[in-house]
This record gives C-alpha cells, structure tokens and sequence, in this order.
C-alpha cells in the first residue's frame, strides 16, 4: 500500500493534479466510485451478484481498484493510517455488536 | 490486508452474518460507508476540508476504516487480489490520460 | 413543487445558508441523503423491502423527503424546471430502450 | 407528478421491468443516479459549480431528472406521498434547526 500511495502521489504530481485533491474532492470521487460499483449489481439478486459472468466481474474489479486507489490518496492526503485504522474499527465493531447477542440479525447496533 | 480479510472472515463467521454478505449487499454498504464519509465534508471547503480539528479527523478516519473493511470483505468473496487490481489500474490509467496531455486539466478521458 | 421551492428558500435565507448552497455542495449532501435511504434496504431481500415495518416505512418516507428537497433546492440554483426535465428524460428513454427489445431484461442501453 | 408516476408505471409494464423495480432496487439505483449527478461537479470548485457551461449543465440536467424519476417510482412502490412527505419534513427541520441558533453554521443538528 506504500508502494500505491507512492505511485499516487507521482501519478497526481506529473499531471499537476494535487490542486484538485483536497480531501472534500477526493471523498466526493471515492464516493461516485463506490456508486459505479454498485451500478454492476443494482438490478442483480443476491444470488446473481455471487456468480458474476467474466466480463463483468473484470469490471467489477475496475470498480474496486479505483475505490482502493481514492481512498488510499484520501489517506496520504489526511495522514491516516488506513490498516492500523481498519485492525482499530473491527476491535470497535466486537464490542458493538457482541457475537452472542446479533447472531443471524442485521439491525443496526443502536437497536439491540 | 490478509489479516484484516481473515479476521473478517471469522467476525461474519461468529455472528451467522455471511447469509447477508453477497456482493450486491456488500457493494452496498461499502457505497453506504463512502457518503458517510463524504457528509463529513460536505459543506466545508476545499480549504477547510485540508484542515479538520481533531474530532473530525478522528470520525473521518472511522469511516476510512469502514470503506476499506467492506471493500476488503467484497474481494474476498469475490476473489479479487485488491493491490494487483489496483497496481494494473494505475498502469491503465496513466495510458488514458497521459501527463503530457492533462496537465493541470481534470477533463474525463472521453473528452481528450 | 414551487410552494416547496419558495419554502426551501425562505428556510435557507433565515438561517443565512445560502452560502453553503453551492451547486457542488447540494450535489454532494443529494448523494450522502440517498444513501442515507438506501441504508436501510442494505440487508434486505428485495421481497423483505416490499413489506416494511412500520416504523422503517415512516423513516424511509423521511429520507426520501430529504432527497427531494435538495433536488427542488438544487433544481433552484441551476433554474432547472424539474417536471419537465423528467418528462423529457422518460421520451429519452423510451428510445434508448425500445420495449419489444428490453423486453424482461436490464443490460444497459449500451450493450443491446 | 402523478403524470410522470403513471408514464413509468406504463413504461415498466411494457418492458415488464417490475420484477426488478423492488424498493430495494430501486433505492440502489438511486443513489447510483445521485452520484453520477455529483460526478459532474466532483472537481469544481463552489464557484465553478454556480457557472457550469451549457453542456455540462444539460448533462446535469439529465442526471437531476432520473433522480426524480426513481423517486417517484420508489414512492409509487412504497404508497409514499412525496409532497406531502417533504412539506413534513420542512416543518420537522424548522424544529431541528432553530433559526436563531444556526445562523451561518452548519454543524450537525446533534452538535448544538
């Protein structure tokens, strides 16, 4: 991921780009990004959505490449330490949603 | 990141949660997470959003993790390797737009 | 639509907001209110969101207030009539996807 | 507005579209609209995004209109009086957001 952000960050510098990539516009991007991943699904069953055809899960893969690489510019850009922040929430999301209490339930934690 | 997928993995695991985990749900809620961090910014300015106080910050960050969990938990139940996606992605990407060409422009690729 | 249009801006000139009430902004918070609805289908089979509970359908309507809203507001601020934006786009479509062609099927226009 | 309910209503029997027009559906494709609406201001400024150029306006114009025509679809599904809804949700935001204590702020209603 170091590797990536370095990338980025020549990728951005090259073009003249950083101008463009205030934190407000790089989460809106990531945003429109996530959105086009979705686009793939929208009308599929779950089901579906498990067996997609070669071309389109290709597509999907696109999708989710360009919502890594936004959010780890986003990252760079905020100093965040994305790994260290994901190990950090799903320590959080243990204690908010006890195992014992949410087995097989989707509501929301304010709801238990 | 392969720690992160596998503890995931058995977080879904404890809680009777992979019957909700198919891709479109998962696509879903990573699109869900991605506005969430979005409403932080979204009626600051480019300006502001570089320089969020510490609560902000700390709020922005948990959402970070959120996308990035989703998006971890998606390549893994659609097997796609998130950093050789995202390496080949950059590589395409410096084909469409080509610095020369872009310079200091934020056009789409379309309109080259 | 026009009572709400008049409403909306009143609402925004007591509380001083027009400054915040760019096209981008608004755009933005649109998007972040959408998926603030979408939220609450996430988990859901498309047959469990046929048939909501009660208090799910009550927040549901209220998040889809919410997306009108900054659609009318926006539609203000870039004087866009919005009916008739949405019968020209229905024409439009009725074109792009002709009904002895579409016939049961969801492939983007693009790929008939 | 109940013209353009009614238009789709015909325009998804004769492509006997409603097998996919779940409320679940629906609000995903939404939201996918939303973003391709704010995509087109992703890397404007405020200022930009008040002066767009007339084919990027008409663009937007197009995106702002199938927003609203799946918000009427989804509110057709759910029984939602849309108007009604959103004149409601004005009234609730007078409560929430007290002229006299949120001029000129934007914070979260919570955070006064």
């Amino acid at each position: 991921m170091i590797e990536l952000r370095d990338k980025l960050r020549q990728f951005a510098a090259e073009r003249d780009w950083d101008q463009f990539h205030t934190p407000k516009n790089l989460a809106a991007a990531l945003s429109v990004e996530a959105a086009e991943l979705l686009e793939h699904f929208q009308w599929l069953t779950g089901e579906q959505s498990t067996r997609l055809p070669a071309d389109q899960r290709a597509a999907v893969r696109d999708e989710m490449a360009d919502v890594l690489l936004y959010l780890i510019r986003l990252a760079d850009k905020l100093e965040v330490d994305l790994l260290e922040a994901a190990a950090q929430k799903i320590a959080k999301n243990a204690i908010k949603y006890p195992a014992g209490q949410v087995r097989g339930s989707m509501k929301k934690y304010s709801d238990y």
